[in-house]
């Protein structure tokens, strides 16, 4: 039995809606953006920029260093806003982890809770057929064309998950399993992952 | 319904106990060493000839062109044996798809049987660790120290799939799934690649 079910994912594979089902069918909560809440809470910075800067790109952006004046000593630690975030982020998954089981989808959570046996860490993808087809339907057209917004989030996540953790980011060592919903379809990949979870040991 | 499963697989990771067993329960024919059988007598070349050269390095070993000596035209059509092995084998392995429900371990099949839709597609992995322990468990020590076979087989492996695919070797989109076997254990992955080969469509 998995108490905690991690799922990393490409941009488009469905991820985050298998990730869903799965928590709903478990009686898990369900953690994606939800984890933004607690971050803000702890931090007070914008819900909206902590989604863009929680699982994107690192250190590279307007506001690094911008809270590190002298007066607010102890609040940054010196950090940049994306490592200061990070180890919100991380104290946050951990805590929550620790409170009843769940999903986690993203977040480079399956590193984060690495020294848990009770964890099932997933990663789902697809190809870019599959993934450019499904985006353009949920979330429609946009100026860029859907293969480019795919590579863009990807590269985004990669980079992100390979700066904190120093892992390859969708390499099959770090996961219990890889499914490939494009292969699999989406009701496959919920079941697949249900037994697993729900095995006991 | 899956007639055909095929497994790829890092040396030591269980994959070929994990095929036979998935084999057995199913009531499928089984081939890995087995198709060394029918290729040699397709081809006259010697069984353990035939079981180095059918899923390692290509190209670059003695017996290249020994057998294209003018005298004997059209047997070898001027290809390496390599690449003439790589023929045989590849048309014994569509033959033998069309003829019955079957496991195949190892050479290409993945890729050899990319055309058909009813084929699972599977990659078996494990941490060095697990794999190092288990081929001195079942293999004997020898003079070469565990790791050090492992990264042998594995690239051996690695550039035999890559020059004749042209696609990486483990590389998640090739399945429809990965399995973790140090993480999973040998049942587990067993259970899931039934479950997923017996899944009405």
């Amino acid at each position: 039995m998995k108490k905690i079910i991690t799922i990393s994912r490409e941009f488009g594979s469905g991820g985050r809606s298998i990730g869903k089902e799965v928590a709903n069918r478990l009686g898990y909560k369900y953690y994606d953006k939800e984890l933004v809440k607690h971050v803000a809470a702890e931090t007070g910075f914008a819900p909206q920029y902590i989604e863009e800067q929680g699982e994107y790109a690192p250190g590279k952006h307007k506001f690094s260093y911008a809270f590190t004046a002298p007066g607010s000593p102890g609040i940054m630690d010196g950090l940049s806003a994306s490592d200061f975030l990070w180890n919100i982020q991380r104290r946050v998954i951990l805590k929550l982890a620790d409170e009843e089981p769940c999903v986690i989808v993203g977040r480079c959570a399956d590193y984060i809770l690495r020294d848990r046996d009770d964890c099932l860490n997933i990663f789902i993808h697809a190809d870019k057929e599959y993934r450019a087809d499904r985006i353009v339907r949920l979330y429609g057209e946009s100026e860029k064309k859907p293969v480019k917004r795919l590579d863009e989030k990807d590269k985004k996540r990669k980079v992100n998950y390979e700066h904190y953790t120093g892992r390859g980011w969708g390499s099959p060592g770090n996961y219990h399993i890889c499914l490939n919903s494009g292969l699999l379809g989406q009701d496959l990949c919920v079941e697949t992952i249900i037994a697993l979870a729900t095995k006991e040991e």
